[in-house]
């Protein structure tokens, strides 16, 4: 079977088909394992040198998200399944609503139709987030069955395609299941654009000996997950029955909620003797907002209860990181 | 001010129409009280006959609500107000995806883009509806903070336009709110492909000498609001400040949850010595399983607590009906 990664570029692209190589195998539209014969990274531009870690299996094509014709021309076998992870990030889409809107809602609009034209009723997972969440009526704690009134465009375009996987599934048009993904950490790499990206930054840059200078301060609270869980948990779900889900077929992942403060003592403990660049606090009253708009807890019962993973604390998130960008 | 209603050649575009014209003025975009002076009806056709009930002011206008071109064209003037009712209902939404997808979805941001376009922030009402809730999830009783878990294909396009309508507002494009709707009845003349057309026709078919065959059962319950009711309503959250709704834009309006055996009870009552069609119960899988996904009880405190206006029973409903249609 063929996979196909949107936003296959980036760094959870590649650690999704990196562990998708390791793997081998999925469940086809057939309902039935399948080796995995070709995953096909789809995102706006390539990187200037392949990637590491990707055998012959994996093409990269570049292009926009909202160009029907092209995707449909990636969307080329009925034994498909779809990880849609483009998307236009936090902070970016605050800045370029019109930008936020063409790439993550008619973008997956433009998905979803090529998905459903397949006519296999292939499963795709949607990278949601919890900043659908915010708004006056946020309870302290969210969860599955909390109503969604986010306060950044961003958010507003993930819980839309979180309704639109939702339809596009009840109709039998595809098998969808959308993940609703903390903040992710340790991105290596640049910052990007996220208003969460000072989050990887916090870890990366001291580690690699750079000063980091914090946009928030140090209480403020955050949901985060390891990328190695995280990844893991994007293709458990894929993997779950359709009936385990419901008519909701979004899912919140586990987090640990966790202080900037708490996330600096993490790293000084697992960095031992490592020289570490500095860390100073320069709140940024952009990135501070839309932070502080989004949820500090939240409950993943249904998460746990369908099977997915959760990290145990911070330490082994930066012990990870280690290992596998700067050993 | 100009005022434009979408789908303004339906029952409640006219109803509201009406009520504007006797009302005179408005809330226009600077914040004060303006006269209107224009009354456009935007519809995808045109009404045999020029409806009864309007004045000279009160313009008619057909074409598709998807067409920017269009919809620009009739959004001209800075000093505008519009309420946006143009939509496919729920059966035929359920009957055709695609028509649902681009009357509904695209149409209101075509609308919305228009209403940006203007740069002087007008006050956009958006007709919304109680089946955004639906789904395993849904509690006994619905209200404001409730989580929308739509299971209609019209419901998921309400739900997404009140995701808009709030990104928007809260973007400075325009001044929005969200209006849901419960059933609104007696709507006079045909039935319509709403799956809820039926509570309307329980009472204008027997009223009107012809049988009515129910396709739900006597018990079914429906949140129902009486049409001078919703209109007013309509017109109060319009010229409520901003800073009353806060960050969620959409406010469930007041109804009374009823059963469908009441409301049968209720036109006996009321028609006293007047010959009515019979009556039979004859219930559609089709229809009885769109409306048995919808809520069944609704709290409105919030829409109250707005000074919203509510139904005192049916009673005055079934009278009302009578004394503006069938007097």
């Amino acid at each position: 079977m063929k996979i196909v990664i949107t936003g296959g570029t980036g760094f959870l692209g590649l650690m999704l088909a990196r562990a998708l190589i390791k793997r081998g195998r999925l469940t086809a539209p057939s309902g039935k394992q399948a080796e995995i014969d070709e995953i096909l990274l789809f995102d706006v531009a390539a990187p200037p040198t392949r990637p590491a870690g990707l055998d012959t299996r994996v093409k990269i094509a570049t292009g926009e998200i909202s160009d029907a014709a092209r995707i449909a021309s990636l969307i080329d076998r009925d034994d498909i399944g779809i990880f849609h992870l483009a998307s236009v990030v936090s902070g970016e889409g605050e800045q370029n609503f019109d930008l936020a809107l063409r790439v993550n809602l008619d973008g997956t609009r433009v998905l979803l139709e090529a998905a459903r034209a397949r006519g296999s009723k292939p499963r795709l997972v949607f990278a949601s987030s919890i900043a659908v969440f915010g708004g006056e009526g946020m309870p302290a704690s969210v969860g599955d069955a909390v109503k969604q009134t986010p306060q950044t465009t961003y958010g507003v375009t993930k819980a839309i395609g979180e309704l639109l996987v939702n339809d596009y599934s009840r109709k039998g048009f595809i098998d969808g299941r959308s993940v609703r993904l903390p903040t992710i950490i340790i991105r290596p790499g640049k910052p990007n654009k996220a208003a969460s990206s000072f989050a990887s930054g916090v870890f990366r840059e001291p580690l690699s000996g750079v000063d980091c200078a914090l946009p928030v301060t140090l209480d403020a609270v955050m949901p985060v997950s390891g990328y190695r869980t995280a990844v893991e948990n994007m293709i458990r779900l894929y993997e779950l029955p359709a009936e385990k889900l419901g008519n909701d077929r979004a899912v919140g992942l586990p987090s640990l909620d966790v202080t900037v403060g708490q996330m600096v003592e993490s790293l000084k403990r697992v960095a031992g003797n490592r020289h570490l660049g500095e860390i100073t606090v320069a709140p940024d009253p952009f990135i501070q907002k839309i932070v502080a708009g989004w949820p500090v807890a939240t409950n993943f019962r249904r998460a746990t209860s369908l099977g997915l993973a959760a990290d145990e604390s911070l330490d082994p998130i930066v012990r990870g990181y280690i290992e596998d960008f700067l050993s």
